[in-house]
């Protein structure tokens, strides 16, 4: 088991009514799994403060890291870091150095109060930078604000996440089989059982026009140093069973 | 606002690992939309008993309807069935008509320990059938619980979701334009302001290469009679501030 764990809080009534597709949290399930960070819970919740405050303060407890995407613009519906604020009891103020930065990105006189607003944030927060359209995330404790833009989220996920203390990076691999689930689902277990350590993961799929379909077959060790044996095994288990096999 | 509300938990631990992209809680969304069930929340979860339980019981008191998705085949790693019986406090045993059609599905002498597993649920389970791959799913108090496969998930969601009692569908008109959000921000607090039975969400975009971008701006009321007058005012407003828009 990694020892840093991390939860993602989705903020965004466009994901709720379905307008929007979110893609960050996937996004960032697959980086933090590769720098040995485990994602616990993924939630998506409305752009309501005290429902963002209940998320933070929960998670915050109970995770080593808290990312939230969406809702750190200049509009009224953008409520992030004033909520955030108040689950901390902390002032929402003008951060300067995001002030300066906004202000020298902007033509002169276009900085305006709405703009403005993108520089609040809970007292104390250090500032994630933005090198796509300037507007900085910050983090406060251990809760990393992120906007909801794809693009910009991305780049400066990627650069925030190399900070972070982390632990050993999830070993998986991914076992290809024609067979269906159900037939190898028995011996599966059985191999589960014999290596409590590693967890084995069965993912069918189905070809409706061919009707063909099989299982993926998703080994993966936190702590092992190899889990080839429990591959191995699953791969002789697949030949037993008349069927074939291969890594993907 | 519609009296109906609903949440969605996805059980999965390839979603938490970012190797499968979550699309079914967006296909959802849409239709829950269309049919004036308010989604409030929306949790992506891994496959671990307590965890499934804690959250099915708090959604189950909080909302009109909760959907559940995966983990309701035939292998060790299916525990959707066992855990929200033992939320319920219900035993988990054979429905008798399950056993039937999956028994009437499969070629004789197929019909394996692992398949008969797929038709054990929570006693006095309703079930919610499946036209593709015949293993059923099943409503329990005001859960229904669904595979992961998205295939199957959706003939099987929009065919149950005939049944639901419904409010009125939200009224909702997206206006595009080529102003940039900052610069309309207050405007449209005001219009917010004036019409408080609205929601107006702001969605900008930026096209990095071509370094140009916009707003979305979406209108939505669950009670309004007509949002028209929020819409005129929006429009009259980008007018008034040199921009072009468009209603899409």
């Amino acid at each position: 088991m990694s020892s840093f764990t991390a939860a993602i809080i989705v903020i965004g009534d466009e994901i709720l009514s379905g307008r929007t597709q979110d893609t960050n949290s996937n996004f960032m399930a697959k980086n933090l799994l590769q720098e040995g960070i485990k994602l616990e819970e993924v939630v998506i919740i409305k752009d309501d403060k005290q429902t963002i405050i209940d998320r933070v303060l929960n998670y915050s407890k109970k995770y080593s890291y808290v990312f939230t995407t969406g809702g750190i613009g200049p509009t009224h519906d953008d409520i992030t870091s004033e909520s955030i604020s108040s689950a901390f009891n902390l002032e929402c103020v003008i951060n300067h150095e995001a002030f300066k930065i906004l202000n020298n990105y902007y033509p002169k006189g276009e900085f305006n109060e709405s703009r403005q607003r993108m520089s609040k944030m809970p007292i104390g927060s250090d500032l994630i930078l933005n090198p796509m359209t300037a507007a900085p995330g910050f983090k406060i404790k251990n809760v990393y604000v992120l906007p909801g833009v794809p693009e910009i989220m991305q780049v400066m996920f990627l650069e925030l996440i190399k900070k972070l203390k982390k632990g050993k990076p999830k070993i998986v691999t991914t076992i290809n089989t024609n067979l269906y689930e159900s037939k190898i689902a028995n011996f599966l277990k059985d191999i589960q059982d014999k290596y409590k350590d590693s967890s084995i993961g069965s993912y069918p799929y189905f070809n409706l026009v061919a009707k063909t379909g099989g299982v993926n077959i998703v080994v993966s060790s936190w702590n092992m140093t190899s889990i080839q044996p429990v591959v191995d095994d699953i791969v002789n288990m697949i030949k037993l069973n008349g069927g074939k096999s291969s890594i993907v």
